[in-house]
């Protein structure tokens, strides 16, 4: 039996984001709406005001703020309404003082006012006479030009995910079209001769493939264009000759599978002899996830995942999203969410090692409780039961019903 | 002006509930990596048991667990090895009592044994001897056929949104195919005459529209399947056959804009004009979000939401994913996340109103500090700043610097 050096998981995250700095993928230009949950490619740059001209938030008059000064209920002041903007008409009227403008919410302030008295402030005892019964500041019920973006500012830094509000900025100025990065471009190949397709029956002593739809689900919802490579079985040619092609038209590379010995010594050769540096670590001090094997074939990161589903897909969260990240030149670490909850019962774990256990959440008065889901390693029922998966850290020996513990959503929740 | 009457938030989420209870879209059954990110249209029951049947979860010899009785280094078990398991192949040997079987990891256990020892635990003096230097306790290092998921199972609820670990379920149990909730077709009407296509120029007093964008793009991540009807400008007839079009081709409509009190005037008479109930209701005390219009033509749920994109996006958050959410028959209340974090400073909020406030989030120790983000209402790069929306609910008159309060998320976070 191969006894592999297990290094600690902050190692193996080190040895990842070493190797990948640097080493993003290019960029394409996308229409607004298909750049939803990509990767900003470059700083985007307000290229004018936002407003382009002051506007009104209110219905109401425009007019000098300096001629309501002094203006109350019984003291109103007296303007000429000289006239009315219409929305998305340019104001062409130029105010003298003394005189008021009707502007409807969102309409443009005419050249001569700095301000807008809302209808409800104002009397009006015949159409060309408006009274002011309150005093308006400079620049009251108005956005000016440039007051929401200037021009040349940042509206998306290179790196960032682009979420529905940026989307709302982007059109705001004009972006109708987005530099984003290429979607990394993943291969899964999953090996084990005990694998049957989900389309096909299991004989005796066969099981179905889920690590291949599981993790293509994960890496599509982050942003991956992934090619399930299909089943290869336990022999050392069929798999060279797959993984060569992965790394020939891949970014980067998983292998699902090969809990057995065997499966474990064929990939890491197989890596070896694709291309330089090959295998840099094989065996993690994590639970679940132990086996991990990682290497670099040139330029493409191959990672080696455990066959249990919860297992592979633990070090898919924990350290292929790390990579990916890398390759998407992605700001933040992830695109995933984790939240601090309460832990409702004592757990154990050894020290030295890093833990992830699903729990579910429930909350209560504004406060999560962690429920650690607990069965035997692998179970895959466990994971349709899950919210989130909580860690413990290498230096706890374990944690205490109440603690708080951080827990990485895996699903939404209310 | 039109003074509409406000109601409370709850009310109109209980208008909204009531006229949509039943109200689920039908039906249609996709390929298993299509089901991630939909809603379950049924319960989905296991046909099998999981595994098929008894595994090995280590590398070792199957045997029975009472042979190994009193076992210890210094006393070891004498056993027989008559065989071995291989990878996805039925166990063909039936043990007899002292006999073992070498089996790998995933392996199928053979008639007779019941739990296996792991190979560190074992001496092979030759090729047909083993000693057992351990005892190994019934099922020990077994998963047996249904522990992990037993043929009747419920293994997703109709209702529940399909997260990546769903789809390994899924798999696991051979559901190539799965029954989903339709895409809920919306329709989204911009109307204003200031507004232009974020293709265009705007010319003086022109904005661009912006709510078609962000409403599209939040309502395609919500999994709906969204039409930008366009922009439609103020014109009572125009306004009618557009909505007229889009009821008809929608499972739910939104008019988007309209700040203008006449462009108000005209959805509620054509949403009233063009089918029963029509309006059910106009104005609701929020901040941002108050001129918000929801009626229903005959089985359609129409929205008017306010035309600044803060308060379009807030309502839609907060009522349009409501609508969604009976539509697509999600057992949950909604698809997104809420945290509780730390508020920064003191925020005022009118009593019996309901405000949103956008935030910052900054994760310290553990715990989210909330940041407000201040500034006049409406503007769109606080969207772009704004990490979550805080509520300071109706009955609170403003919070304090350090209180907790709830943050809905708006993108990923750290």
């Amino acid at each position: 039996m191969d006894f592999f050096q297990c290094i600690p998981l902050q190692s193996a995250k080190e040895v990842i984001t070493q190797n990948l700095t640097g080493a993003v993928v290019p960029p394409e230009t996308v229409f607004l709406l298909d750049a939803l949950g990509r990767v900003a490619a470059e700083d985007i740059v307000a290229q004018e005001n936002l407003p382009p001209f002051s506007r009104s938030t209110v219905d109401g008059f425009a007019l000098r703020s300096a001629d309501t000064f002094g203006s109350s209920e019984s003291a109103p002041s007296l303007f000429s309404i000289v006239g009315e903007v219409s929305m998305g008409e340019p104001a062409t009227i130029e105010l003298l003082p003394g005189q008021a403008v009707a502007i409807p919410t969102g309409g443009m302030l005419p050249a001569g006012s700095d301000a807008v008295i809302m209808l409800e402030q104002t009397i009006q005892p015949d159409a060309q006479t408006l009274l002011a019964v309150k005093m308006v500041a400079p620049g009251e019920n108005v956005v000016s030009a440039g007051e929401d973006v200037r021009s040349g500012a940042v509206l998306l830094k290179e790196g960032q995910r682009i979420a529905p509000q940026h989307i709302g900025v982007l059109a705001a100025c004009g972006f109708a079209r987005v530099p984003v990065r290429k979607r990394v471009k993943v291969s899964v190949i999953s090996t084990g001769d005990e694998l049957v397709d989900i389309q096909d029956i299991p004989m005796a002593g066969q099981i179905r493939d889920v690590n291949s739809y599981a993790l293509a689900a994960m890496l599509t919802e982050f942003g991956c264009d992934v090619t399930p490579m299909g089943i290869v079985k336990d022999s050392y040619e069929q798999f060279f000759t797959a993984l060569g092609q992965a790394v020939a038209t891949s970014q980067l590379v998983i292998i699902s599978g090969g809990s057995s010995v065997g499966a474990r010594d064929y990939t890491v050769k197989a890596i070896d002899a694709l291309g330089a540096p090959g295998v840099l670590f094989h065996g993690i001090s994590i639970k679940p996830g132990k086996p991990t094997i990682f290497g670099m074939i040139g330029q493409v990161p191959v990672f080696g995942l455990p066959g249990h589903p919860v297992a592979a897909m633990t070090v898919c969260e924990q350290l292929v999203k790390l990579a990916l990240g890398n390759l998407f030149g992605q700001r933040e670490a992830s695109g995933t969410v984790r939240l601090t909850a309460q832990l409702t019962r004592n757990v154990a774990s050894a020290p030295g090692r890093d833990d992830f256990i699903n729990v579910r959440l429930r909350r209560q008065q504004g406060t999560y409780k962690a429920i650690p889901i607990l069965g035997k390693s692998g179970l895959i029922h466990l994971l349709a039961q899950s919210d989130g998966i909580m860690h413990v850290p290498a230096d706890k020996s374990g944690l205490y019903d109440g603690d708080p513990v951080e827990v990485l959503l895996i699903k939404d929740t209310e």
